[in-house]
């Protein structure tokens, strides 16, 4: 067995090509300087033969692995690696990188090499890049494909971003219902190839409905001369386009789905879900959640320029100096009582930052079962549990900050306060904790991305108020 | 077409599950009353009634979908709902659940009724379920299946968690390399069934070691004489049983797996590796990675009854605690200034926020780009890059600060301090947030779950000792 694509191979090709693209660094950098003409004829054949080592690993890559070795480089050196590939390969690196890294190619490279990588596109994956490409270079591209072709791109081009529509292929194999096996099978090998993630036909009949699949070993196992119909199946899962994908996805996971038909208002069979389309949305999305839940509005590029960073980054920075000036406020009411006891100051951060960890605790719970719908009418029991949850961390830990106080400033009344805040804020932070994801998914928001934003600001301003609030009544 | 598993079906069961167990309760709590005997038999009979109607709906639902309703529901109705189910079916359930809620499940009914519901299951769903169930009902379970059955949980359990020992089949169909097509077909025939996700055999020789693989459609495509040798795909994508299942993961991501082999040092054919086991590892992963960040050590069930909430819980907030109580303890040395200015407790935690936010966008980035390997020798480029973007964002807003502070507190050095210190801290924050990641993944702890608790320990603690420590050299 040849194992071309093992990890070990995919590592020792993107170590020379790091290696490589370091030696053409200083060998260009070498060209620049005064020197002898025999030096220099010297140096030119060695970055020829450098980059043509560099190519050779470069073209032992799948595109998939290639695309990942982009995005570890800054961007003139993606651009050396991307321009060693062939035509076609390059257009297959661009639809398999990640958008980031394929919005620094387009941008960074002419227009004629970009429409030379896109011309040999499928329309399927045509599609897919047809948003990330200049107006111009994707009208080239599309005009090259067949009528039939230009439809699909741009039926598929009108569904919602994230839907079934943007995600299927049209590349189907479908047989009708009144046919047999025999003619099943003589019409795939009349195909040239069948589309990768095949594992099953669609069945429609002679109004092109969809009637059933019939998976490839129960063409394996019947004889020729069975009528389909008497053998497919007739329990599929079939979505609409302008189904969720995030929906799909689901039951792929669930129901260990291979491909799936997708079928219009009709029952017509227009095109086809597979599970690696599924799988990409899935990493794709999750990966975003990420980056947007530390306040990233985009998949920022490892190397982006600081400016296209700065743009990336600076609403979530404004939106959490706001809330931080208004915590800043409360405490600002209470400066009387702080300059007669620092200690209230020095205190303060410790009620506000255990009250946001514990808060955001419930709100990873709650989130992760609002995105798994598993919140059915139990709200009631779920407030109860988190406030007990939250009263015992409070005395525990308020115990023993209230201890601490104790031993550091001489007063069992500071103690008795810093305990009594924090057990309160943290019964606040538990309410916060199930409310906010809560309200912010009532009102269709992500809760996922701003649950934590707005719980902190709750429980920092009320960590800050209760504290400073309770000293003022109770100790000075 | 009949779609018995449409979205819109789960749902209106789902629906009539969580309201068919209200009325039971409803029933059930009336049942506990005094009353007449005829009233007591009326109520007797809706009960039954009801909970015959539940049954139907539960047992109309896939396996897989139940489990989603069984995690959104507090215990008892949970197992109101699994006991419904046929043995067979009881046990796939658990199979498909998530690891929370099948430990509530298992702790909660009898041992014989576990031990109905796992008696069934195949050996691949009995060595994945070995860790949940009790010691004894495994091995009354694992007795009744065949010696090779047994071995083989045996040899699975040994790899270790998260390998693709762990989630691999034994489900294999495997042809000779000296067989022809018709060998082949012939021998699929004589099998009851495929196992699912069946869209290559495997081509072994005649001592087992792998030697190809043979997709299905090429048979349907290939003529009954030709040798399997000849028409043998030779490239494959193979594992290790010890290989780490999110190496696997990648793989069957990059290159749009189905299905692979698993093979043993000497490269004999022991397993299959399957899509619909890596995308529940990739879930359950990403799902366990976002709890994990909130500070929660275990997937934990909604409905955890408080004792369990609290044991998960409490790590991260001693952790926390200890944190907040250093940076406290930095402020605790200035409050000689604090008590003379008021107004440096006031906008302290601005600093100390916004270092945090930036930190953290930082951390994010780098986090991502650790997990899909981007980081090749060129961290100095991303060292200069951040400062940049931090000295940027430190210049903006500590600017819109430091005019605030000269409005509020009528200081123009107040706020000339107040912006030197965000300054710094987002420079420092910066730092932090690309060394404090790196030096966690060098030492082998995962830089996704640890890096945000160090971060903001460093941000903090820096952004008061920088902003009261300016305050006293320039100010006080």
């Amino acid at each position: 067995m040849t194992d071309l694509r093992s990890a070990a191979d995919v590592e020792a090709r993107t170590d020379a090509i790091v290696r490589l693209l370091e030696r053409h660094r200083v060998l260009t950098a070498l060209a620049g300087r005064q020197q002898t003409a025999k030096r220099d004829l010297l140096e030119q054949m060695q970055r020829r033969e450098n980059l043509a080592e560099l190519q050779r690993h470069v073209r032992g890559l799948h595109p998939a692995d290639l695309a990942g070795v982009l995005a570890s480089l800054p961007t003139e050196e993606r651009l050396i690696v991307w321009r060693q590939l062939p035509r076609r390969e390059a257009g297959l690196v661009l639809v398999e990188t990640a958008p980031d890294v394929r919005e620094s190619i387009i941008a960074n490279v002419d227009r004629e090499e970009i429409a030379g990588a896109v011309a040999q596109l499928d329309a399927d994956d045509l599609a897919y890049l047809s948003d990330a490409l200049p107006r111009d270079v994707f009208l080239e591209a599309a005009a090259t494909l067949a009528a039939r072709d230009r439809t699909w791109i741009a039926d598929t081009r009108a569904f919602p971003e994230s839907s079934v529509g943007r995600l299927m292929s049209r590349d189907v194999v479908d047989v009708r219902d009144d046919q047999t096996i025999g003619d099943a099978i003589a019409a795939l090998r009349a195909r040239a190839a069948l589309p990768d993630q095949t594992d099953r036909l669609f069945v429609v009949d002679a109004r092109h409905l969809l009637r059933g699949s019939l998976p490839l070993q129960t063409l394996l196992r019947s004889e020729v001369t069975t009528p389909v119909a008497e053998v497919m199946l007739t329990h599929v899962t079939a979505f609409r386009p302008e189904d969720p994908a995030s929906e799909a996805a689901q039951a792929f996971e669930r129901y260990d789905l291979v491909s799936a038909p997708v079928v219009d208002e009709l029952g017509k069979l227009v095109g086809r879900l597979t599970i690696d389309a599924v799988l990409d949305f899935v990493r794709i999305e999750s990966d975003q959640d990420a980056l947007n839940r530390a306040g990233l509005r985009g998949a920022e590029d490892l190397f982006a320029n600081v400016r296209h960073s700065f743009r990336n980054r600076w609403p979530w920075l404004a939106l959490n100096l706001m809330t931080a000036f208004v915590a800043s406020r409360v405490i600002g009411w209470f400066e009387g009582e702080i300059m007669r006891l620092a200690a209230l100051a020095t205190l303060m951060p410790i009620v506000a930052s255990l009250g946001g960890n514990t808060g955001n605790q419930t709100v990873a719970l709650v989130t992760r079962a609002l995105a798994l719908d598993q919140l059915r009418g139990s709200r009631f029991r779920l407030v109860r549990k988190e406030l007990a949850v939250g009263a015992i961390n409070g005395v525990l830990w308020g115990g023993v900050l209230g201890v601490f106080a104790l031993i550091l400033y001489h007063s069992a009344a500071l103690g008795a306060v810093l305990m009594l805040a924090v057990v309160l804020n943290l019964l606040v932070a538990a309410l916060a904790g199930i409310f906010v994801p809560l309200v912010l998914y009532d009102w269709g928001r992500d809760p996922a991305q701003g649950s934590s934003v707005v719980l902190t600001f709750v429980t920092d301003g009320m960590g800050f108020l209760l504290f400073l609030g309770l000293a003022r009544a109770l100790l000075v």
